[in-house]
């Protein structure tokens, strides 16, 4: 145990900071495995040693350029690439990404090769990337192989067919012949995160957003940044709340208390958006031209059609007819979803309607049995309802895949709305049915509390215990690879030769998180969050507690999220975002049906209804509440339009950006065109005009030699 | 008569195509004034000569470098200035401009001096600028003289101050020192133009957009651009509304009117929005930056403030702070503007008081003192009314000057929102008042009718019968001026020697076009249709045949405003812009009212309350009505969601624009840097790397000597 120590301190040091002991070993291990590719075990031989030599061949002959190791233990049977690049390879591949860093003048650019000088900290090149950016490179340079005109099928598989322009690796992925690919974590600066992030002491600071970024990416970041601020954004609603609750019922209390958590939904999303906007900016992924960029942003791996070329930038790349992808949106998609989302209404409706026969029919007084048969139709709804979810979800990931959106971003878009939809129908339309079609209050009341409070202790045991229970198997699993290695090293050394150059650190660290569970991606996270939005905001008026709840299940959330992000998952590959995507206008919907929700329910409520002057007729005081609905609408725009959705100081810095980009595109066009046609050009066109009052000239001579003729000849 | 014919010839062929005949008059009149500048009669001599000198200073010496001839006429006492330019200097106003032509690859560039070789049409550089380009060069020639430190007042004028930064030129202007300032027309063009654009023949054909844009320029082809398409736009409204008025009342006709009138206002905006944009990407005044450019569009001549630095481009201009014009806001324009609005409303309630008042009172069966009686009220609003409106822009005017804004178009979209203010109150609280205070139907369809069809007729009064008028005045004056021009040009000749080569045909077109009128802008226009927008809209329900009018009237209005533009005013100096400004959301905001308006009218009509069951309680039935409200608005909402703003052609275009730009930046920064450093620098590292590698090599040898030497050693 001893020597894994020192070993361990030793690797720690070569990747952090070469002291003085460990000088050989920086020179003699410099390759570095960034990221892990595990075969299925019995994979075919063939398929392993054809995607080895893709990943290594030179880019000229469509391949990677990678170094890639290999290591296949001879009991296991299975074969793990331990892939990296050179410096070289990994900057090529940054400035073909358009990594931005920060350049001299303390703007962010694209990196660019021959300018490399420029930016900072280029000073040691090794270091100049982050390590999850040159994770990011690798795959993408491993998702950019694309199978040729004759490759039609990967050697082994003879039934998995390939097609011009497939991504390879998402093939190997999809049929499964590639079990993992994931990019290794840095263990030193993840403990450094994590002390920062979720530890006990650090409870009540801001989380380290900046350092989540460059570890996890900007999509994660922006993830967690917004749970952060909306949490954050639950302290007045749930304040506000508590007062609502515990003070005597009047129409001030109860106009207050709705218009402020109405208007209050307004100043959170665009005060989230300017953030968001900010962040982004800082993080080199708001582009100069936020508008149109998207035309020449390279199409997403899972992207099929035939190679074409880009109508922008002329790069090759897939093409698919946009009329295709309409058509299938039009015929397939939506016929599907909707059958889905009305059999998953037809079973709420079951479900009050199993409710209402089992409390008339079912006989009462029977004790512990009654109980259970009134929770009869709940449980079965409940199962019914987590099968039917289970269902939708797949068809919905299969049927946004089948779209086949051309980037990562369209993508991800049509699948939040898609999944929105259904949990839609399934948490909030049986609430409105509660709500506005049965009428009953108190059920509403009791509905609104049983799903936020259940609902919540279920998604915090799911997160909080289940990760502390990963933990401890995770720390036997340890404990076994430890020794499973160190066994199987000196077999491995024995039959490979190739891979005596790969660490025995990153073998063990390889091991052991290959072991761990995949990242999910953080979509179901958001939706819980929205449902909650939902939850709080929708019916804020009949459940006033609900911000309260809300806030404190947060606070754990942000915790047990950012630790099961650093302990139980791989290392997920960063990726790029500008915003949180269709979840912004998905929250600002919510936001705006709240308005009228709200509306209706103070308006239906007798206890409202006894504060209003007794001669007011009905339809006036429907009038009433339909004027305050409008008026809180009006409001929420204009405070949607008031608040800039981009700071200033960042305008600023962007139009300095395009002014710079618009000044050399100038100086560039006149540099290219060439400066001695253009003199030539002009001293023609002086010519010409010289000539031409030449010719003038010579005419008015002419007319002077003849009347000097006809004078010299009128003398004779 | 007939040598004035035939100078006439001389001329335009000069100016169009030079023939034979005219060869040597094209050499010898090079010098084609373009912008006249009058000077007040009896304006100070040193003020005159002053301005003239700074006009033609050489830009180095903060001058304008422009080409000036002066004629003072001994009689009148009146100096006019002939502005002209070399072809190098326009050239160069307009790369500062960035005034946009085609490239040889077919896209709109900003013009580049050094590159002009690449642009189409750059053989004859003379020809390379459209007149109203030349002239619009001059214009910001002129406005760019501002006042230096130490040019503390106007020489003539010691109480007109100037300060450091002002525009010289608009403080003639406003000091009414310079009395008129206009570019000329071409008469050639203008012809050909007005041939194809009101005549009669051409009557059913669409304008010709692209040739108003290259005479008038982009805002005043938007305008007509806009109100064209708008008035096609009535031919669906007027047909349904024709059909409407002839079919029996039903719920379906009252459901299918409203809801396709509220749904097509939506269609024409959205439409008229992506149209608007196509137009001007290909007058190239869409920006492919469109989103932060304005940060580094130079202010507007009449902005002002202390001299400083444009944050983005580093440029010289005035800087005024952003809280000084809030503060102006808030604290001195929104309580004058809320006043003016104020009592706008006390008096509409002034008047239906006084004409209830009337009625009740006044002594009736009078016969025709009755009727007078009963329309004194009328008649005293309409004057009052009048008043108030004229003092009202005045205020709207000093108060949107005085809050000083940066860009024209800032300037622009706050001057009409004030504007619609008033109109708003003036034409539309009234009829909202009578609609939904009075509840008085019949009232409503009166006062509609009236209104619309009485304002329609005084305003064709005003612009088509006034312009024939003018045109007949115009006529005397053509042959009075024509006159005093030949009698004047025998006095000019003997006492200015400078101006003898201001040709005579140019003197008698300033002279005539001194006396036309100042174009006054198109606000007025605009919001006339505005008015007539919401007239139509906004209570359809009640005036179905509102379209219909308003159509007939705005065919009549296309044709007139055309004539008046070419033949009534003077020339005005093009505008840029990228849309119709503040008039888009204006025009969107009577569409979102027309909803509420017509959904509440439709649900009060006692017709339609009879259509419904008899058994609906009045609170479903204002619930009904609530709902189909908010079902129109969702839909109205998601119609402007689905047309995109920007046709597609445009993105890929505009994209390709970014594309080169960042590819050119990219280029540009590696050629800044020095490549040759970079090199040294990757060959230092090298050698590091190697002295490293050399130096574990060396420590290594010391090793092995050590042990070679210890082995040496053990023999011993």
């Amino acid at each position: 145990m001893e020597s894994e120590a020192n070993q361990d301190i030793t690797h720690k040091s070569a990747a952090f900071s070469p002291s003085n002991g460990s000088q050989e070993q920086t020179i003699f291990s410099t390759f570095e495995p960034l990221v892990i590719l595990e075969f299925k075990p019995k994979s075919k031989q063939a398929a392993q040693e054809w995607l080895t030599a893709k990943l290594q061949a030179p880019r000229t002959e469509r391949g990677a350029e990678l170094i890639v190791k290999t290591n296949t233990s001879e009991n296991s049977k299975e074969t793990i690439l331990y892939i990296g690049a050179t410096t070289e390879r990994l900057l090529i591949g940054a400035e073909e990404m358009k990594i931005q860093k920060t350049y001299r003048d303390g703007s962010l650019r694209d990196i660019s090769l021959t300018d490399l000088d420029n930016f900072n900290n280029s000073e040691d090149l090794d270091r100049f990337l982050t390590t999850a950016e040159k994770q990011r490179v690798i795959l993408k340079g491993m998702e950019s192989l694309r199978a040729s005109e004759e490759e039609t099928f990967i050697p082994g598989y003879p039934k998995n067919s390939l097609y011009p322009g497939k991504s390879i690796i998402k093939k190997y992925l999809s049929r499964n012949i590639v079990s993992n690919l994931f990019p290794l974590h840095e263990e030193e600066k993840l403990k450094r995160l994590g002390d920062e992030w979720y530890t006990m002491k650090n409870y009540f600071k801001t989380q380290p957003i900046e350092k989540i970024q460059e570890y996890f990416g900007v999509k994660i970041a922006l993830y967690f940044s917004f749970l952060g601020i909306y949490s954050i954004s639950l302290v007045p609603p749930a304040v506000i709340g508590v007062i609502y609750f515990f003070s005597p019922s009047s129409m001030y209390r109860e106009a207050t208390f709705a218009v402020f958590n109405l208007i209050w939904s307004t100043v959170f999303l665009e005060g989230w958006k300017r953030y968001c906007n900010s962040l982004c900016f800082k993080w080199g992924t708001v582009d100069s031209s936020v508008s149109f960029s998207h035309s020449f942003e390279e199409p997403r791996a899972d992207y099929y059609g035939t190679m074409g070329r880009n109508l922008v930038t002329g790069n090759p790349e897939p093409v698919y007819p946009k009329w295709k992808r309409v058509l299938k949106f039009y015929l397939v998609t939506l016929p599907i979803i909707s059958f889905c989302l009305t059999v998953a209404f037809f079973t709420m409706l079951a479900y009050f309607w199993a409710e209402a026969w089992m409390k008339k029919n079912a006989p009462q007084n029977l004790g512990i049995i009654t109980t259970m048969n009134n929770l009869l139709p709940t449980i079965g709804y409940a199962v019914v309802i987590g099968i039917l979810n289970n269902i939708y979800r797949t068809i919905a990931v299969k049927l946004n895949k089948y779209e086949n959106h051309r980037l990562q971003s369209s993508y991800d878009n049509h699948l939040i709305v898609k999944l929105i939809l259904f949990e839609f129908v399934n948490c909030f339309i049986c609430l409105f049915y509660v709500a506005f079609y049965l009428r009953d209050r108190a059920l509403l009341k009791t509905f609104l509390g049983t799903l936020l409070v259940t609902q919540q202790i279920v998604g915090q045991f799911q997160e909080a215990m289940v990760p502390f229970f990963f933990m401890q198997r995770r720390q036997k699993q340890v404990d076994k690879a430890l020794r499973k290695a160190e066994g199987s090293a000196a077999v491995t050394k024995e039959v490979t030769e190739s891979d005596q150059d790969v660490d025995k650190m990153y073998k063990k660290q390889a091991a052991l998180e290959g072991m761990m569970d995949k990242w999910p991606g953080s979509n179901d996270e958001y939706l819980e969050m929205y449902i909650q939005f939902g939850y709080v905001y929708l019916f804020s008026s009949a459940f006033p507690l609900a911000a309260l709840w809300a806030m404190l299940n947060n606070f754990i959330e942000v915790r047990s999220d950012s630790f099961k992000m650093c302990r139980v998952f791989q290392r997920p590959f960063v990726e790029k975002a500008n915003s949180i995507g269709a979840w912004q206008p998905a929250f600002e919907v919510i936001g705006l049906i709240s308005v009228i929700t709200n509306c209706a329910l103070i308006g239906m409520d007798p206890e409202v209804q006894k504060l209003l002057p007794s001669d007011m007729s009905a339809v006036n005081m429907v009038l009433i509440f339909v004027a305050a609905e409008h008026i809180v609408l009006a409001i929420k725009a204009s405070i949607a339009l008031l608040i800039p959705d981009v700071p200033k100081w960042v305008i600023l810095q962007i139009a300095k950006q395009e002014y710079a980009a618009k000044q050399a595109l100038r100086k560039q066009m006149s540099e290219d065109s060439c400066n001695s046609k253009f003199m030539m050009k002009r001293m023609v066109e002086a010519a010409l005009k010289k000539k031409v009052v030449l010719d003038a000239f010579s005419r008015r001579s002419t007319v002077f030699r003849n009347d000097s003729q006809s004078a010299v000849k009128e003398p004779l």
